[in-house]
């Protein structure tokens, strides 16, 4: 009755890895394992006992940490995954008669099977996406059902940092969204399960793109850039955050040995290793467009702005392609993502396939 | 802070209304009153005491009048809004990780302020309409998705019928629907709060309309159509309804005393009143397409099918027709509505207004 | 599998009627139809077209009454059966990590299927009852969690006046629950879908017992006394019912055609219908109770206090009495209850139905 | 207006300690780190890419070690908290209108935060406890309601093992009531957050208490016996759990980098590491209460039967024990846990601080 998932397919290619071979290509940045100075912080904190649910002397210092980046006056809560950082963020600003405007490509519509609509009982109000993006124009509609009863209230603005498809907001973008919102009595989310490929993107700062343009709301990811599991939920207001606490634990989401999340963000933040991750993914993401680009037959949906690019190939060299690397096809499209640990071999490896390929 | 609902403008209006001048226009066919056929049902069977919660005879009564029109095997649950019977019968075909296909412009999700996601918890998965309707390419993207647990699983294909755009569904569209549902495990429902005008525009019955199309769920409105309280949730299929008296119940919409419920549906449906009311309405229709035809400055969005009509008229006369009726604008178009209750008279009357206007 | 509902077996017993004969019993308040005052007022309301939603001058007029006897500010908002009362209100008050204490016996915990739940996502944290009724003393334990976000946090106190076994808090009880609850940041809900019957049986006024007491939110009740679909949730600060058109909406509770009910609620309260029908009721429950006790093997078991009794009978007699009269049993005892049209008659040929069977 | 958590006092204690001066204690069992094993299993699975969300071969090796454990049959879910394993399996078994019924005591009523509620929509049917445990003689009320859609229908027994107040369920006891569920159409859920000491304790092993006994869900706790970050649901019947993929992903518990949670897995079952550790954490209890029980003025409330003991000690000894030990006070009783790692030193130095404190 079922179909299986695209999740079959790909298990199939792994298994006709040899012996010994390790698998590594594009599927997605959260195929990479942890980054070593990751683990070496969890393997550090594991000193005796220590008080649970974020009570601990590391979920302190890594809260530290993240408000010298932010802000003084941020509000942290850690979470397991980025749906988890979305949905209970999000649920926490809005009352079940309040909705979310959002493109139609954003991760909380498409990817994650409703959990939105579960946990909060609310509508996210999705329109048309414009290469990914959400436009002031795109959203002035639902301003008029401010006040009428019969329909879901528009509270929040939920965009994704950088997006689905792997363009990037500029700064002057949000500063407009954010501003958009305010004016209108609603709040600015910002998906970041990449915010850091963004950043990077964009060469700015936190403080610049996020704090200072005025996003209410951050997911700030951490996993798909180099951590284990780990994500934040930055909340820019206090009083909007107040009450986050209960909802993360409703949500599911208050780990118990906290330490263990909260040393992953201390080893992420010092040093700069977030910015490292991100520059050798999009470095990384256009060595392998301008590699791609010069093989006939493949095309580039769209330039490549941080660590995603989604190409056209002949439909005859899918089957082919798939036998060695996992692939996620989206709309007929090949979405191709780099990582903190991707390496000019590995885009070499996947040119000299796809070479191969073409060439039959 | 929040905008005034639409109401206000038109609470206005009445309130210019002369002494003793009743208000009648189009603004909704839920502005008439009850039909006198079934304020005397609801009198006649006001006597002593009868069970609750719809142990009742009259129940049991109308339960049969539904099964002699619709099929011996219907089940039938009587609730109090339109709302109400769509919300509590999808409920009852989903799990929470289901999802609803439905147009954008269908009821349920913009008329019922997200009523569907809190009660269900479920997600709507709406595509852009063509002329208030849905189509079987529109629904067939959400295929892919099943079986992948990243995305809400498509369950439910939901028609409105006539549509909120005034347009009907032909018999040989919704078996069409019906079948393609089927073919993909998704069951089909009609939120039919004016299924009696689309009867009447398509010269057809309720069984060749909806059972015999294979429709496995229907929101049979009355309200609408000269009823005083009440819809029927009509299940074609008795496996998928058997624990539809706890979803009503749990929907807030388990009436006690009802048996003032169902002896509406027993005089609706005695004599073809249904019929004959929606005859009326669509006929009003009708007739003020062809009056308001002859107005230069009137233009019609598209030909009148039952009894909803979206004109356009210069931006001018907005103002002063205001005054006078209240009117229902939705995208810069004015809705028109007919009744069973609309005569001739009423018509004219609001002819002559706008030529009125128009001639300033 | 299921078991049948008690209702089937109640079925049978009406089935037993002779022809001609009418059903009158003592089962529930709500199997008595509706007062002529009130039906008399929805006929007259049927007049020509008016606005949608209770945007009609009927449901301002039944506020303004409403106002006249709770209060100038009080904010209203009709809905269809006592549980849209309880949950749509409560729901209003609260955060999905909020809790609603009550006791064990509260309709809302015992008799609404877990609607509570459902919709507003929160959890009742019932306690043993004492004589259907809840103390202070109930509630303190509760305390200990406020702003631990291990535990649901207390942020309303609910009560049904009368109780659901018939007993009425006095006013002071009411007083102190009030003020328990302002002191501790908690807010006090009263079900009152049998509020007449309490303020009758306290000889007081609805002012005095609800509004001057300080109770925040009132489900007040009209079915059980004589109307016939029709419910109100009464806020006694609209601060706190700011949102509560949504939450009515959301709850699929906002009927279309609102001034069948309104008509109602004019009626109900013009010329004290209300207290007339509900003296009538306490009385005949007095009366009735009068009678039992003359009958050795009827065991009653506490004082009438309003319109309900619970009592004992020998096992030996269930049988043939519930062949001639439906029956209520609650946890071995017998659940009787009188409403606005119940008359001497009806007592005296249910007494003597009883004295036939113990003298067998 | 808020009272602080129990946490900021604790907080205060911890502030106390002396530079270099580690806090080991009795708080609970979470207070502790990650066994070194675990730690290490984490590390060697950190090698290149792997495929997402448990398409990886490290959570296909821990199923097949779970299963080879429980049964060929079980269907394994990880997810990130004991409070998601609970609401996430429980979830899967219920729809709304379904209740579970559980002692006043579960972890899933009092310290989740009405997680429960507010990801099913349902509700908890709680009973009070008779040592921490339920009964079928308590159970039993609920089955008046099947069939009857005024109530919330009896679906799942829920029991923690052991229990929240550190008693143990004999394998008798669980085999009644997992008998006395199926033969009323219910389900029986274990909550085995702390299951490995159950099964220490009865010196049985997970076969014979759980798959044999006939439970039908086990949230099998990892967390508290040693484990970083992790808990598994096992469902003893696929066809109960065929959609617990969608459930876990709407609950936010998909974990994209998912090996290193489920490599936790494998270390916890090798070599019957699980076991040692709760041999550990009992032993010391066990000495833990020898010790105890030489202190007069000490009163322990119940036997010990796991890792968890309850005292009660003079009023005036809290205070000056609460500046050196974080301790967790219910209902004025102590709760000490002891842990993996606790040693006799631990015990030791704890027995002294004690007898210090008493002898003043």
């Amino acid at each position: 009755m079922e179909r299986k998932s695209y999740y079959d397919k790909i298990y199939k290619t792994i298994n006709n890895l040899m012996e010994g071979e390790v698998m590594r290509g594009f599927l997605s940045d959260n195929n990479s394992g942890t980054h070593p100075k990751i683990l070496k912080a969890i393997e550090e904190c594991n000193i005796d006992h220590e008080l649970p649910y974020g009570e601990d002397i590391y979920t302190e210092k890594a809260i530290e940490k993240i408000r010298e980046i932010f802000g003084k006056n941020v509000d942290v809560y850690f979470v397991t995954t980025g749906t988890a950082a979305n949905v209970v963020g999000l649920s926490g600003l809005i009352r079940p008669f309040d909705g979310v405007i959002c493109a139609d490509t954003a991760h909380i519509n498409v990817d994650e099977c409703g959990a939105f609509e579960r946990f909060s009982g609310s509508k996210l109000l999705y329109v048309p996406n414009r290469d990914g993006k959400l436009y002031i124009e795109d959203i002035e509609k639902f301003l008029h059902s401010i006040g009428d009863e019969h329909q879901v209230q528009p509270r929040v603005i939920s965009i994704t940092q950088c997006t689905e498809v792997g363009t990037v907001y500029t700064i002057d973008e949000i500063k407009r969204l954010a501003d958009f919102a305010h004016e209108n009595n609603l709040y600015l989310h910002v998906d970041g399960a990449r915010i850091a490929n963004a950043i990077v993107s964009l060469n700015t700062n936190f403080r610049e793109l996020i704090t200072d343009t005025g996003v209410d709301l951050l997911s700030f990811g951490g996993t798909k850039n180099g951590m284990m599991i780990g994500e934040a939920i930055i909340s820019f207001n206090p009083e909007i955050s107040k009450n986050f606490k209960f909802i993360r634990k409703q949500g599911m989401q208050l780990v118990s040995k906290m330490r263990f999340i909260s040393s992953q963000f201390i080893a992420y933040l010092e040093d700069d290793l977030w910015k490292k991750n991100a520059i050798n993914a999009n470095e990384m993401a256009k060595y392998l467009e301008e590699k791609l680009k010069e093989i006939k037959g493949v095309d580039l949906c769209r330039n490549v702005e941080a660590n995603i690019l989604f190409i056209n190939i002949p439909l005859e060299w899918l089957e082919p392609l798939e036998k060695i690397y996992p692939l996620y096809e989206e709309y007929g499209q090949i979405r191709l993502v780099t990582s903190f640990d991707t390496n000019r071999e590995d885009v070499d490896k996947f040119i000299n396939t796809i070479k191969k390929i073409s060439s039959k």
